[in-house]
């Protein structure tokens, strides 16, 4: 047993429902002893977790009150009672928002040690946001080499994991928006993106199109609204979106301006589909396959905002929410900052 | 050569563009003589014409002022120049909107005689009209058995085609909205719809949801808008919206209202898809193989207004515009009437 006696446990529970934007009055941070596991468990200690916009539309119902909270979260076994886990492992699961967790085998995911790969990447480009990115791209909008691609909400988790992994299977002209002058320099400098602009510089079909003057076959659109409005325009014959979620609509009562150009679906043959990539998790090792060799050889770079310390869990979800991250946000404990400073 | 000498063909021509609705006015009848053949070419005289909703589009613009349209017709050789077409025969082409045209042999294609398959259906359930039911629930929609289906404009060709084609198809229940009462009785008594409603009669999302309790898996879509709208609401998860036009839109200058619950489409997983049916034509001899077998069982029965007379083809075009055909809108050369009289 690892665990020191008397040490204590964290953990985050939503007090009330939002009503639009969430702020730190809506949690409550509540402390326990740390658990011990049952015969069959094993309790583990988390080191990594993933904030994401998804559980903002979890706060509106699907989080209970006063309850632990779920979210991807990766730790190390420190005590086990069952034999199919042992102390030290590092292993993937879903409860998260806390310090301390008592899993069994079957709740977590052993996680691949490849060379190279840090922790995190696990919850970034290799996590739940790569996958969707590589959803988006591969089994949704059956990006071909040399098509060009629209993302919004482009500095975002998803947003730079899909331009990252669209770079390596051949994409032709690759635009982002975003909503800062930091970040669309950001995009161009550091994360690939051929053009980007700043969405808040003008009405978004002007914007666009100066951006990509020669059309567009691929939108992964991470907003909807005014931005999807201005790839219909510019998309070409055949072209795609693929809708990723609608980040903005989960903190406004009012809902999005609809797109006014829908009879474009019709004569220019497009697509528009959604997912949830609950239901793709079985490209899970594809992406690694993909992906993990680009990261090994540097081609692809983790795009990531990590933010150390429990303690601030709450702060970096609403400052994710607000756009404040780069890349994917992520929580690390002061243990995990420690080894990785070693 | 059967033509007689000092015989007269009608052409129509459009003479303006319509703003909103078209009239009478906007077209003229244009009197010559009957054309003579080239070396390499044939006469045709035609015998049925398609009217559809495109040549509203394209009097927008494609249809040259002052100029002969193109339409889908059939017609027989009367007078060839060329071995390859032999006097008698019966063609398809798209020489459409006047009594008598010339044609090259690549211009034409030889129908199939099948038994028991009148010459009307070659432009409505084995047409283009029926091809794109096909490809709407085929190709796009990827109908499978069971699947309930949910059908706007229901009495229209595209409409009446899609009901026949799902339900040997094998498709669960099949819903239907249209513009009065006497069509909604029409489509649920020989049409084979399950249920049917009357748009005019309240909000498309609550008649919808009446008229299919338990959801819907697939909407062809022919109107957008306000339905479009409804079928989002109703549209259970991985439901497929395949869009084949909007009428409506081709004469009201101001947009459609706009779906303002386009999130559904990530919350859902729903795909909302256009196309043309000229980028499907390699479909076309798998539709004879699908349909015509029903057809000559009497599963599949013609959905057709047949208009009487060359000379009533504008009459039939803003007709089929205003709705007051079932089925396929279908103009017959009093030549031809008198055969099926015969």
């Amino acid at each position: 047993m690892n665990t020191t006696a008397g040490a204590r446990a964290l953990t985050v529970h939503q007090t009330t429902r939002p009503h639009g934007f969430p702020t730190p009055e809506h949690f409550a941070f509540v402390e326990s002893a740390v658990p011990a596991p049952a015969p069959g468990t094993a309790l583990v200690e988390n080191l990594y977790w993933s904030v994401d916009p998804y559980h903002r539309e979890m706060m509106d119902g699907e989080f209970a009150l006063h309850a632990p909270l779920e979210g991807r979260t990766i730790g190390r076994v420190t005590a086990s009672r069952t034999p199919d886990l042992a102390e030290g492992e590092i292993v993937f699961h879903r409860q998260g928002w806390r310090t301390h967790a008592v899993v069994t085998p079957q709740e977590v995911r052993r996680l691949p040690a490849f060379d190279g790969v840090p922790l995190s990447a696990y919850l970034s480009i290799l996590g739940g946001t790569g996958l969707t990115a590589y959803v988006a791209l591969t089994r949704v909008a059956r990006l071909r080499s040399g098509e060009d691609l629209y993302v919004s909400a482009a500095a975002g988790g998803v947003g730079t994991a899909t331009a990252r992994l669209a770079r390596v299977m051949g994409a032709g002209r690759i635009v982002g928006s975003a909503g800062s002058p930091a970040k669309v320099a950001h995009l161009k400098e550091h994360v690939g993106y051929d053009e980007a602009f700043d969405y808040h510089e003008g009405p978004a079909a002007q914007l666009l199109a100066k951006a990509a003057p020669d059309g567009l076959d691929v939108y992964v659109d991470n907003v909807g609204g005014e931005q999807l409005e201005a790839a219909i325009w510019s998309l070409r014959e055949f072209g795609r979106i693929v809708r990723v979620g609608t980040v903005a609509q989960y903190n406004d009562p009012q809902p999005l301006a609809a797109p006014r150009n829908l009879t474009e679906i019709v004569e220019k043959s497009l697509r528009m589909e959604g997912f949830h990539v609950r239901n793709h998790r079985d490209l899970q090792e594809e992406l690694y396959d993909f992906a993990v060799p680009h990261i090994q050889s540097g081609r692809i770079a983790l795009d990531e905002t990590v933010v150390d310390g429990f303690d601030r869990i709450v702060t970096a979800f609403l400052g994710m929410l607000r756009g404040e991250n780069t890349g994917k946000m992520i929580v690390r404990s002061s243990a995990a900052a420690g080894a990785a400073d070693a």
